[in-house]
């Protein structure tokens, strides 16, 4: 068959000189860079036999009819935080694109399964804050609402920033339609962590995307000079943070997930007074709902435990939360089949990020995700990378995973 | 004799109703409420044998010409940082008037040795962030250069703020002239920690002020999305700042001083990103020199090591230094002595805070100090409070050490 591997490392890097500058990539959703990114794909599809669509919530869909109405659906998202990486998104689409191409080619613009490329408006967020704004609309998972209310840090509304792009804030649910006959979904994607790398493997199977429990821990002691307060009678509030710090790490390695303290934040904060109050964020996930919960009670105990000791007194508050969300076992497998067809090994991981997969397996479409090591686990960076030979694989192996999930579809 | 220690308290209250309000003392120096105190001071010295200036520096000395021409200086300090306390300086200053009230009595105007008090300028630092301003103008450690370089958060200069109230900054060092024929000095002061509190003592005597050592230390990790680092490649800077934040209560106990990490700053310092920046400030604190510098030591080999663990680094800026400043210790045993006549049992304890004794001490001349104690530990906010029987006891104390010192130069 025609495809051609080096030709989706080749329009990355052409869409890298169209859309980027020397601080990475500029493609924030919904801005002229990011237009100029779906003019290049559309240009693309343009030579294919495909009809192409931009639904209610912006996001670009373009259907390969096949026999069946049932469909298979390849996503990505040409959209990058500002200062991102060349590949972080746009590898899913332009390799979603490259399979199009060559399923085009192979069944003369007729395959079994309709299948349809993707690509999601503004799954980063950047902007606006609220990432997977196209995928969550589509999965019904979008609170108008609550979206009326977001603004850039110009005081641009989100709504005023998709009517700009001919969308309406308000019709952004009727994206639900599109998922009417979805049957699979693919999604390959950079893996943004380093374990790949370290396992020496250029690709794996995703399980699925870890469940959030993300919380605010306030500590709160007693101010108290730093000259005249002997140690023993400290309520030292950023003693406790810093026993909490270590335990997290017993935390995760208990549960088999990841703990983060990503900020902290000390009051009065002077260089002469022991602090007071001590606000530090806890970002915790895991794949299993349970263990998910045991992490988060097991660090309301541990800060409870610390702050008793410490003679200090804690408070919790809630900032987001999100449930595991499990990819498909049979997709799973076949995955694992398609990264063997092309390469010696595979891995099944996690993902820790959150993907536009996830909002689609929401809505109840099967769905699995491919991952491609990134070197140095970097992404949202202009580093991020991936060696060219692994994108190369990356996209052989998509393609096998689609004419496996045409397969499966047409068995079930 | 005709001391009267309630009299002292009752000043106490009048000098809070006329200068504080609801949120506490407003005697931030250089201010009209500062001018004020001063004013009441100064009436109360009018009805004493003695001669008021205001020296070079703004600071207010009331002289008892006593026989000789040696002088036994009482200090204290009526400025206040804002929403302060009602007693932290002022009662220095008051029952420093006491006891002159008393020697004028007593000795009808001629005292054995001439016995001055002095009101120092800005012992807070509170407006332009330099304490101890007139005390170290009189030591000869006030730095006319760098002083001018200091503006309140307004622009006001630290030398604009002097013209208003008299004095031109430049002829500040004059003071100097001040402590040429000192011989000994004296200051009683509330302890503003909670040790005296603790061992249910009134009163104690002064070993000296700390030596400080005050440093910034940086740990710098690497930024990494919180859902896709395995914890066991995080290069986490928060958490050696945490594994730091429990070894400082180790290194104090090590040394027999006194650590605070009294400000933490994380970057990126998000909730979604391991912390690649974490900077906190150390203040250390020792008596003795050795041992402060030994700590210091001990702080520096302990982030080095846990950054080395963390796979981190780290490096130190420094910030602010004193040596450590011991009083007198003939002295000491006099107010040891002091405290003695007029309750059950004194206590030796070194002084956290600096105070004005420690430049005087600085300059040479034989110094001590008395603390008395302060109710939790609690200074620098209107909930600061000492028992008034405590209050009355410690003008006595003072009025005792008084004399001792006063035969102790008088054999010298």
């Amino acid at each position: 068959m025609s495809l051609n591997p080096q030709r989706t490392v080749d329009e990355l890097k052409a869409l890298r000189e169209l859309t980027g500058d020397e601080n990475g990539a500029q493609r924030v959703a919904f801005t002229n860079q990011w237009l100029e990114a779906r003019a290049f794909l559309k240009k693309k599809l343009l030579e294919l036999p495909v009809t192409t669509i931009t639904d209610p919530a912006g996001n670009l869909w373009a259907t390969l009819k096949g026999e069946s109405e049932r469909e298979l659906l390849i996503g990505g998202h040409l959209d990058s935080v500002p200062n991102g990486g060349w590949l972080d998104g746009s590898l899913n689409t332009l390799a979603g694109l490259e399979v199009l191409r060559r399923l085009a080619e192979q069944y003369g613009g007729n395959p079994p399964v309709t299948v349809r490329l993707v690509d999601w408006a503004d799954e980063e967020g950047a902007r606006f804050g609220r990432s997977l704004y196209g995928s969550s609309a589509a999965s019904g998972h979008l609170d108008v609402h609550e979206l009326a209310q977001l603004r850039d840090k110009d005081g641009v509304s989100l709504g005023e920033a998709l009517m700009k792009v001919g969308v309406l804030l308000a019709d952004a649910p009727q994206a639900r339609e599109q998922l009417k006959n979805a049957a699979a979904y693919l999604e390959l994607h950079i893996e943004q962590g380093p374990v790949l790398e370290g396992m020496q493997l250029p690709l794996g199977a995703v399980l699925g995307t870890f469940g959030v429990e993300r919380h605010t821990i306030t500590f709160h002691g007693q101010a108290a000079h730093s000259g005249s307060t002997p140690m023993n009678v400290r309520r030292d509030a950023f003693r406790c943070a810093g026993q909490f710090s270590q335990e997290i790490y017993t935390i995760a390695e208990r549960h088999g997930g990841v703990c983060t303290i990503g900020s902290c934040k000390t009051l009065p904060g002077i260089v002469t007074s022991v602090v007071e109050t001590c606000e530090i964020t806890l970002d915790q996930r895991n794949l299993d709902a349970g263990k998910l919960a045991a992490m988060w009670q097991d660090a309301q105990d541990a800060a409870q435990k610390f702050a008793g000791e410490g003679g200090c007194t804690v408070e919790f508050g809630h900032l987001w939360n999100i449930e595991p969300i499990p990819f498909d076992a049979e997709l799973i497998e076949a995955a694992d089949a398609a990264i063997l067809d092309v390469t010696p090994q595979s891995h099944r991981l996690p993902s820790g990020p959150l993907h536009d997969a996830a909002e689609v397996a929401r809505a109840g479409v099967p769905t699995v995700m491919l991952f491609v090591q990134s070197l140095k686990g970097i992404s949202h960076n202009k580093i991020e990378d991936t060696e060219e030979e692994h994108l190369r694989l990356s996209v052989q192996a998509l393609d096998k995973l689609t004419d496996k999930a045409m397969d499966w579809i047409g068995k079930r």
